[in-house]
């Protein structure tokens, strides 16, 4: 593994100092696919002093980056090479069509180099990078950010600022890795939700993929009414925004994600179902809108803990991050590892 | 009733030259209740050079309307009394359950004014008016405009601008009352949606009142799995934006439209039902996504042709609106009327 600890006098901008003093090295990065993600991950990272260096199949995207005065190439071969070269941390910023092949490659150029992902499902990318016998170096991770653009010109070195990134905290991850991708995730300036693949995608589910099936569903509804797209006002136009987003995008990531999604519409069937027989039967929604309001308050008033004392590599340290990361706890400013703490 | 054709030299602001010029004295307005809705009314009325005035029972708005310059009082027999000698349009601008006995009150001390109403729900509102013996000089209103606060403060007299006003063109309604409702709302800066009370109740049980039963859905069912609402962001925010409204202001929109909003939501259970069985047997939602998309692109590019010819009180002139509002025709200037064409 690429992940020898390095000496370094150079000061960690944006880290809070720690009890024990400790230094890392700033890991070059390499990113695989240039869209909106990636290349945002790309500027972000230029911007807190990294070395960073990316690749994109198609030329389009390579021209605008190196245009806008970063290194990239449509050389797949020569960005593992330098990667494993420079012991990078790789991005797969890939669609999840595209990872398969594209982690054959990191296998056969570069398979000691930490490894991460920002696609959006877990549980298929774990699969993948299982697949290609990258495990041992691998730990998955999602910022939860995103516009209603795609592509190089959509991204901004700003778009992931307060935004949460989730670091996975599955039973295989290397701390070493771990430190490497949360750094990146700091350096990006996102807050860091430890989590769990599994946890994880049962959430998106829940807060993603539940509320395009809904907007689609609204849609359609309203469409079919008289009269009804010409009175549509702001209910409306919240509730079905994301149904403007491209199909092939929402079925890639609700079909990727389909075994949660399934629960999380038998869900919404057995609360919206109740909801019509009480309201045919005694017409009240009470049950349904307080239940909803009060929900939507805890979310209102979600307190955001920093979780500061967990030491990355001490035992049961993933469980606790996972349990912290499920309160809401979040990573602002780099943990202490085992190494870090003297 | 007091609707004797006037004259008046009075040039009319804001409305079309027609072919065959004509005259109308702008009516008073008295505005029954002065909240969100009822505030905007008196202030865009004013605004509009109208004569106006208003009650309220609670005497906060009363003072605050009044130190804004406007002519309001808690005298409930007084602001009647003005409006019968004045034959002012009387808007009904009070809460549903305040509507029964406010009618009551309108039938003993104005019984000949015309009378409109900007609460949500038609076929309750043409229930109490029937039962209170004024469906003659009624004809039903419904601005589609709000913002998340209420009352007299958080009113705008920009507040209609360019917003859909619905006037009801039942079977009832008296073209000379129709053409007071009409003027108001094209004074307000609306666009007049003519519709049948019963087509405008089905309409906002699809896009407004089911959105706020998907939102409160979307925040139980997140709010009951891990992590999720740590994680949530955009697609959530916005799918459960309207969870955030008080209680007590759902439950009485949807409550009192409750037999067009069970279908909705079993409407809503069909669809949704399809998709999760698709989606657990083949692991594709895509023809959900694609109607979804389809629909929303509908809504995006929805033509609002200007209705222009219709003669109001000219035979077969209620269906003739009723039918282009169903196409999305909007009034944006005064219509003709039979008086009118000389």
């Amino acid at each position: 593994m690429g992940l020898t600890s390095k000496s370094s006098q150079t000061p960690q901008p944006g880290r809070r100092s720690m009890c024990q003093p400790w230094e890392v090295v700033k890991t070059p990065v390499c990113v695989l696919g240039l869209g909106l993600i990636g290349g945002s991950v790309m500027r972000a990272a230029a911007a807190a002093g990294r070395e960073v260096f990316g690749y994109n199949r198609s030329s389009d995207p390579v021209q605008a980056a190196r245009s806008d005065g970063f290194d990239a190439t449509a050389e797949l071969e020569q960005a593992l090479s330098r990667a494993a070269a420079t012991e990078a941390l790789i991005v797969l910023a890939v669609p999840m069509p595209a990872l398969a092949s594209m982690l054959r490659q990191v296998g056969d150029r570069a398979p000691q180099c930490p490894l991460t992902d920002v696609v959006s499902v877990k549980a298929a990318v774990l699969a993948e990078v299982s697949r290609a016998g990258l495990l041992a170096q691998f730990v998955g991770g999602h910022p939860m950010a995103g516009t209603a653009h795609s592509g190089w010109t959509a991204g901004s070195g700003r778009l992931f600022v307060d935004a949460p990134w989730v670091v996975s905290v599955d039973d295989h991850v290397d701390p070493k890795v771990w430190i490497e991708v949360m750094n990146l995730a700091l350096d990006c300036g996102a807050v860091v939700v430890p989590a769990r693949s599994d946890e994880h995608d049962a959430a998106v589910a829940a807060i993603s993929h539940l509320p395009h099936m809904l907007a689609e569903a609204l849609a359609v509804i309203a469409d079919d009414v008289p009269l009804a797209l010409p009175l549509a006002a702001g209910s409306f136009r919240d509730g079905t925004r994301v149904a403007a987003t491209k199909p092939d995008l929402v079925r890639a990531m609700c079909e990727a994600n389909s075994a949660h999604l399934v629960t999380a519409l038998g869900e919404t069937l057995q609360l919206l179902g109740d909801a019509r027989d009480r309201l045919a039967a005694s017409g009240s929604v009470a049950e349904l809108v307080e239940a909803g309001y009060a929900a939507r308050g805890r979310y209102d008033n979600l307190s955001r803990p920093d979780i500061l004392s967990t030491v990355v590599g001490a035992d049961g340290w993933r469980e606790e991050l996972a349990t912290a990361g499920r309160s809401g706890g979040v990573i602002r400013s780099a943990l202490p590892t085992r190494d870090s703490r003297g």
